[in-house]
């Protein structure tokens, strides 16, 4: 798409901080990490969002997104890794061209999710949205 | 392994509200969902973290996660989701079998993951963590 910039970056049109590349996809840096270390990995072609995305392109993100985790551990002694891929602004997606966020994590590093979790009025309400989901599948 | 809830859940031992079932992997409902109609992703094999889950299982259970990710759109009428995947208790990870997190977003829902994005103190130090990220790759 001509107006994307994960695609202009893709086609070398905007520069960025390479980590890995191959036919199909590119890994760079974020210029805005959540922890320093931050990457993201895309697929060169434009798809969006996940559900969009064809399987064998997904699987392949996935597979490259696991070696940088082990890279982010192994390189930089990252204790952990998060691996998080956003779809839609009501996600928190900026960009809308899928990618994957993959952050080291270091257990001194002061950044937390905001894992607010709730909880179910009872049981029935949980199940009745599940029950929904299982017939869409 | 004997004293994982994951596991426990895999083999029926403890119960949990099952979104998804084939041979190789599980969904359920996350019991403190970040949004409601949270489910979690996982092998019923064990398997920990990201790094040491073997290609095709990983590659399985993000396609699953896919279909999961659409299921929230079309029936429970998701404007977006988050897919999050955290390894270690570095990075939020609670539970120490790999689970994806498909997390359904809608525009009004008032989550925020508290995305604080920071900045390289300049261009060589974003330069040099990504050189050492492609050294280990
Ligand atoms: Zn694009
Ligand atoms: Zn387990």
């Amino acid at each position: 798409m001509s107006d994307c910039i994960f695609c202009k970056i893709a086609a070398k049109e905007i520069p960025a901080t390479i980590v890995y590349e191959d036919g199909d996809v590119l890994v760079f840096m974020d210029i805005g990490p959540i922890i320093k270390g931050h990457a993201l990995v895309i697929p060169k072609k434009h798809y969006d969002p996940v559900t969009q995305t064809p399987d064998d392109v997904l699987a392949k993100l996935h597979l490259v997104a696991k070696r940088i985790a082990q890279a982010q551990m192994n390189a930089l002694g990252a204790d952990g890794v998060n691996i998080m891929q956003n779809n839609g602004t009501a996600a928190g997606q900026e960009v809308p061209h899928i990618h994957i966020h993959v952050i080291p994590r270091f257990s001194d590093d002061g950044h937390h999710w905001n894992w607010n979790a709730k909880k179910y009025d009872d049981f029935d309400e949980m199940a009745e949205l599940a029950g929904k989901l299982r017939k869409h599948l």
